[in-house]
C-alpha cells in the first residue's frame, strides 16, 4: 500500500555538528510516510507560502529558527513580525512548536541572554496570533489558549 | 489631555551596568502616564505601606528583589516572611511579578543554586497567600489559583 | 500517643557533598511519623516491590534516579521502561517527584544536555501511564491529567 504524504513537516534545524545530525535522524525515524519533509533552516516564510494547498504544516521548531537568524545577523524581529502577519493569509493550518527558554537562572553568556529576550519577544507575537497555544508538561498538552 | 496616575509600577531593579539600564529604558518606555513610579530595590514593605490608597500596585518583580536581599547580605528569610504577613493589611491590590528560575539544569555555580531555592520558597509564600496565581506562557495568562 | 507509619517514602538521593546531606536533612526534618523512610538510589523498581502493602510510596524524585544511573552506566532507559511496565501490578499508590528540567537555555555542557533528553523521555513515559499529572507552579499544584 501507498501511503501519500498528507502533512508538510517543515525542519528549520541546522546540523553543524554530530549531535545535531544524530537529532535530526532521530526526528525523520519517528515520521512515516503520511509526512512530505522540507528542511528551510531561514526562509520559514517563503516555506509556508510554498506549502500552502499541501495540508497541515508542522514548523519545528521556532527556536532553531531564531537562532539560525541571529547567528547569521538576520533581522529576526522584521522576519517575527512578518511571519505572523501572514498567518491569516494562510488557508492550510500550521502548528509551530517552540521552547520557553526563560525558566532557568539568567546565563552569564549575553548571547545566552539575548536569546532569552528574543524568544520570549517571538514566543508572544505567534501566541497572540494563534487560535490554540498548549504547554507541553511531560509530554502532555496543557490548554493556554483559548481559556474557557 | 491629562492622565492622572492611577496605579503604582514598584520596581525593584538595581541597575549595575549597561543592560540592566537599556532593559529598564524598555520597560518604562512601555508605561504611559497613568502610572506612578516607584524605584525601591530594598525596602519593598515600607513602599507598598507608603504607597498604599494611591490604587493597585504592580512590583516588578520578586526576584529582582530577592537577588538584591541576598546580594546584600539582609535577611531575605525574615523580609519576606514579613512582606506576606502584610498582605492582608493592604486596602489597595498588590500584583507582584516573579520567575520560575528551577526549570533548567542544576547550574554549577553555588550562588546560583542557593538563588533557585530561595526563589521557589519566596514564591510558594506569596503564592500560598495570593487569591489569585497566574503562570505566564508566551505572554499568556495560564490560572494556577484559583482551581475550580 | 504513636503514631504508626502509614506511607513509604523513598528517597533516591545519593549524597556526595555536604551541600546534598544539607538538603537531606531539611526535608527529613520535615517528615512526621506517619512515614518509613527507605534510601534506594539505583534499584527503585525494587523498592516498589518491596514496599507494596505498606500504604502509598511518595518517590523523591525521578530526575535524581535517573542522575544516579547515568552517572553508574546503567541501563536508564531498559530500567525507565521496566519501572513504567511495572506500575500497572502495584496495589499501593505511588507518586513520583520529577523535574522539567528543559526550561533554560540548551548548556554547554554534554552531559547537561544528554541529562535533559533523558529525563525528558523518562518524565513522558511515566506521564503517559499515570492516571493523574500536576505542574507545580510556586508549590501549586496545576492539573495537567485528566484534563477534563
Amino acid at each position: 500500500m501507498n501511503i501519500a504524504p498528507r502533512a508538510v513537516y517543515i525542519a528549520t534545524a541546522q546540523v553543524r555538528d554530530d549531535e545535531m545530525a544524530d537529532r535530526v535522524a532521530k526526528h525523520q525515524a519517528r515520521r512515516g510516510a503520511e509526512w512530505t519533509n522540507v528542511a528551510e533552516p531561514i526562509d520559514l516564510i517563503g516555506a509556508l507560502k510554498r506549502t500552502d494547498g499541501q495540508g497541515p504544516r508542522l514548523v519545528d521548531c521556532l527556536t532553531l529558527w531564531l537562532t539560525n537568524l541571529m547567528l547569521g545577523d538576520h533581522d529576526w524581529r522584521g522576519l517575527g513580525r512578518e511571519l505572523v502577519a501572514g498567518l491569516a493569509g494562510q488557508s492550510d493550518p500550521v502548528v509551530f512548536v517552540t521552547n520557553e527558554v526563560g525558566g532557568g537562572i539568567v546565563p552569564e553568556n549575553a548571547l545566552a541572554r539575548a536569546f532569552r529576550d528574543a524568544a520570549g519577544e517571538l514566543n508572544q507575537w505567534v501566541a497572540a496570533e494563534a487560535d490554540e497555544v498548549y504547554l507541553a508538561v511531560a509530554g502532555l498538552p496543557l490548554k493556554v489558549k483559548p481559556n474557557d
